[in-house]
């Protein structure tokens, strides 16, 4: 039994922007010398998230889309009388901060188009440090 | 401390079919011999999703309501110019690919009405492999 | 390697009351003796929820406002013909019953705004337990 933590290190564009981290994650996993297990993949922050989705141009500004309508950025947010980013927090609260994955044979389970991506939610670029946890035999 | 990997397999008929999995989940965590731990149940897959809610007739159709009123099927997404099915992939992402549970004295600890289910959100009728993964001791 | 199951006991005021769990939960993970692994803070229950929030009292506010826009309170719920909570049992599934959260080096891992609460979905007060689980090393 082993517990293995990494982190991937990003740098981000702001508002919603979107990257893959699919690759990145499966080489942690792989390197961890875990064979069974479970990766958890999290942001320690409160205005970024983690989900998982195909990476297809279109389909990713279809969800950045449908996200904005969601929870639209818009004049009136309490949290705005004193800072500027309540969209962010309460889109990084629906969303949420992590995903868990089962690792099975030395490698993440996962769907052909399910790839993993952060979601940068704050309002401006950010350094980002993403902890993929890996606990398992 | 052990880790016991298991699959459910199922037929679904496509659109927000939904099914109640928790008996074969309790099944699964029973039978893996471990007393205490997690249990993630996890579709390895993009246009699926895994949540608890009661297995109450009204509910269900009352879930699948509000998520076609939330991320509605609708004309323009650009997914849909080189496939069909964008909102599955949207509704997919929202709900998440997974939940995990406490196991505690052999047994999935889970609310009296917090049934586990899967949500089909493709459009056609899919075989679907579930993941059950236990870790603990 | 260990598995600690603690409870968290609260006593809510009913709808959309929302009560930070952040200390508690940060007291278990320290008091588990478990250095490195998982913990995972659950709510077995079908009507209420974890999440992570920055605890500032405007943003909290936007929260439930934002949460009941998206899914409001209205007539016409099926589940509504044989009980009176069909909205909190939707609100639940949307949010999930838990949050995964790496423990490392003792500590739970999170931002600095990345707060956990309990929300509150029923429509009554409720008394409830919340499940700490740390499974690690």
């Amino acid at each position: 039994m082993a517990v293995k933590t990494s982190e991937i290190t990003l740098r981000t564009k702001g508002s919603l922007d979107m990257i893959d981290i699919t690759c990145e994650v499966e080489e942690i996993v792989r390197k961890s010398g875990i064979r069974n297990g479970i990766a958890v993949v999290f942001i320690p922050g409160a205005t970024g998230a983690i989900v998982t989705i195909e990476n297809e141009e279109g389909l990713v500004e279809d969800f950045k889309n449908v996200l904005s309508q969601i929870i639209p950025q818009r004049h009136g947010y309490l949290h705005d009388r004193i800072d500027n980013n309540a969209v962010s927090h309460l889109r990084a609260t629906f969303l949420g901060s992590e995903r868990s994955f089962p690792v099975v044979n030395d490698s993440l389970l996962r769907g052909t188009w399910q790839n993993i991506f952060f979601v940068e939610l704050d309002v401006r670029p950010r350094n980002r440090k993403i902890v993929v946890q890996v606990t398992g035999e």
